[in-house]
């Protein structure tokens, strides 16, 4: 009997680790995506604000898992899954599962106007990043040529949509690069003009952390220069600003962090979705009606003990790990328990020396939540062979030959 | 009286050098360039090949400078010289100019077809390195998805045209990738089935060099499995492959390393050039009949006391040193020495431990020419105060604020 295909669509958190726990399954895994890298998305916004190259925070997928003999990668575009005939169907081809697992995460959501996506590109890609890296770069770089005041005053007003982890970290950045970074870097300036405005729909920023660790957050923000404007709704993006109802601010460097929804991939299974078009997924990850299909990651839907699950890297590793043990247990004819999502906490940093986490009912903010921040991170990305160092690269690159900047950033990503 | 307006085109070294020297000349200093970086040059093959980031080459033009208070920096695209004016001409714009520094350096030259850029970039930017990465990587990725065996050897074959130090270096690092790096990465070939083939139009690769290193690059270039086609020229280059006379190589990765030319815009000046467009220069530097400007670097054609100098850093940086210092005497109304270049020797590396040097008469391969070349490239990234590391970034960011990945890469530079 031949042994049964397991194909992964997405080289994430959830897909990878769904691939590494089934290393020794006897079965054939194919992981499917779009780009040759993993990415480590927390650190996403440090490379659109500069402070990291892509390769970095980029690993190619094939790397991580060259000694998996069982594992194939292929670089592809995942268009449709054909449910009936079992197969995934590619730009340019179809493969054929016994087991599939969507771990294809989300993207930007506009809320229904596509059209903002051009004035306020959002922070998903590594594209994205040196996207929205040269967006700001340039702002300042105009702002130096621009001699009248008040067209100078939209060059160096930086507006990011959106309150949560992503908007917070980016506002923050941004802040510190005019406050501290740029500083004697202009003549016909000072960089110190710069306005950073991060708007949140709900009243305060961090919504889904505790209301004392918003504060916290809220008063860390002020203190680098950003202004606040919290129960503030987007009405309008274009060239020249942004719409909040009956106000206006001219800006031309606009990012949004203010909505994702599921990668719409997920969308061609025909299963029910919650309104950020999450598959509803069964206890034990799976599509309704499709025991052999789990959605993992920010493209499911998942109610824990305290709540849905949310989009975070911890989550979709445990889910992964799930999938993996999940299909280990059906490949033997068990039935697995259903997925049980462990909350460690959550965590969010503002600036130097500045953030705000939970751990458990643990409330930290300040330097000891950034010492902690940076410790789990930079664990975190030793964990995945990444270079801390150019150093140590050629260090490596001298004993081993391995090089860590193989990452492809395609044109189209960068449009 | 006016302090005098000195306008330098060009961030690289010759233009970065020309600006410092002039740091404590009572003078007004322009340094205008179209991109934001000042690109490290002699490590840009490594960006191509994935070794390094973008950002770990580069840095901000405007970083550098900051502290010298004489001068501005503006991005803007030179387009002309208005001799009569003495303006230089921006895409949008004019600067007037007492005296002018032309930096501009090299473009491809693919001497009269230019048909052939599309399928055979060159490696003078940034952006063309990171097309050239992205080509090479998305060749291997093409290979794995390919089943048929001889389209595959498309895919696997990468050619070299030009057997100068670039084309050595990129030659010996394709290889590398083959043997090392790539190894136990991919499931459908062994990434050892490639070919890497360097054609040269002379007798031997690394031309401008004593034959003696010349032979020893050729050893050290085929134990690593590079092909050497030495007295052969390119006849034609197309999407699937390189003509050579009567013979043509399949190949969908074909990269131009054989001609460069001195940039457009001195040819603006109506001055005489050599073939290559390099205007030939008076003995101080000057552009004939006008000596308020003085070309430098790779688009000026200047004999030494043995030859030709070439085009390589050490020049264009003595040359730069050399404009400034010329500058001052003609501030002050005295007649400045003839420029007299001091030839330091040439070095190119191959490989892991394998590179050819010249110091002097003293000639060097092997290991020893290899950890100079390292020493000597080491210590002038730490002199432009460029990352080494990451690591080292994160606690100087931690400390200074400062951020070394302020690159920007244009979508245009990335076509």
């Amino acid at each position: 009997m031949a042994r049964p295909r397991v194909v992964i669509v997405g080289g994430g958190f959830g897909g990878l680790y769904a691939a590494r726990g089934l290393k020794r399954v006897d079965v054939d895994v194919t992981i499917v995506d779009r780009r040759n890298h993993h990415l480590f998305q927390p650190l996403l916004y440090q490379v659109a604000t500069a402070a990291l190259a892509g390769p970095d925070i980029a690993a190619p997928i094939r790397k991580i898992l060259r000694h998996q003999e069982n594992v194939r990668v292929l670089l592809g575009e995942a268009t449709e899954v054909d449910t009936a005939a079992r197969e995934l169907v590619l730009a340019d081809g179809r493969v054929g599962y016994d087991h599939l697992v969507l771990a294809v995460g989300a993207v930007d959501h506009y809320f229904g106007n596509d059209g903002w996506a051009e004035h306020a590109p959002g922070l998903k890609s590594l594209g994205d990043a040196l996207e929205i890296r040269r967006r700001i770069l340039l702002a300042y770089e105009r702002a130096e040529r621009e001699p009248d005041v008040a067209r100078r005053r939209e060059h160096l007003t930086f507006v990011v949509v959106g309150g949560g982890p992503t908007g917070v970290e980016l506002a923050g950045s941004l802040a510190e690069i005019a406050r501290h970074t740029l500083a004697r870097n202009f003549r016909a300036f000072d960089p110190r003009e710069t306005r950073v405005l991060l708007v949140e729909g709900e009243d305060r920023v961090l919504p889904a952390y505790p209301p004392e660790l918003s504060a916290k957050a809220a008063a860390q923000l002020e203190r680098l220069g950003v202004t606040l404007w919290t129960s503030t709704r987007v009405t309008g993006i274009d060239a020249g600003g942004v719409d909040l109802g009956d106000e206006r601010i001219v800006s031309r460097t606009v990012l949004w962090a203010a909505g994702i929804r599921a990668h719409p991939l997920v969308g061609t299974l025909g299963a029910p979705c919650d309104r950020s078009g999450r598959v509803l997924v069964e206890p034990d990850l799976s599509a309704p009606d499709h025991p052999e299909i789990r959605v993992i990651g920010d493209a499911a839907a998942v109610r824990g003990e305290e709540g849905d699950v949310p989009g975070v890297a911890p989550a979709a590793i445990q889910m992964g790990r799930y999938a993996a043990a999940a299909i280990e247990a059906a490949v033997r004819g068990e039935t697995p328990e259903p997925f049980r999502y462990v909350d460690k906490g959550m965590m969010a940093t503002i600036g130097r020396r500045a953030a705000v986490a939970r751990v458990g009912r643990w409330k930290l903010s300040g330097i000891v939540a950034w010492w902690m921040w940076l410790l789990v991170h930079i664990i975190f990305l030793v964990g995945f062979r990444n270079r801390l160092a150019v150093m140590i690269e050629w260090a490596f690159w001298y004993l081993t030959y391995q090089r860590s900047a193989r990452v492809i950033v395609t044109d189209a990503e960068r449009a």
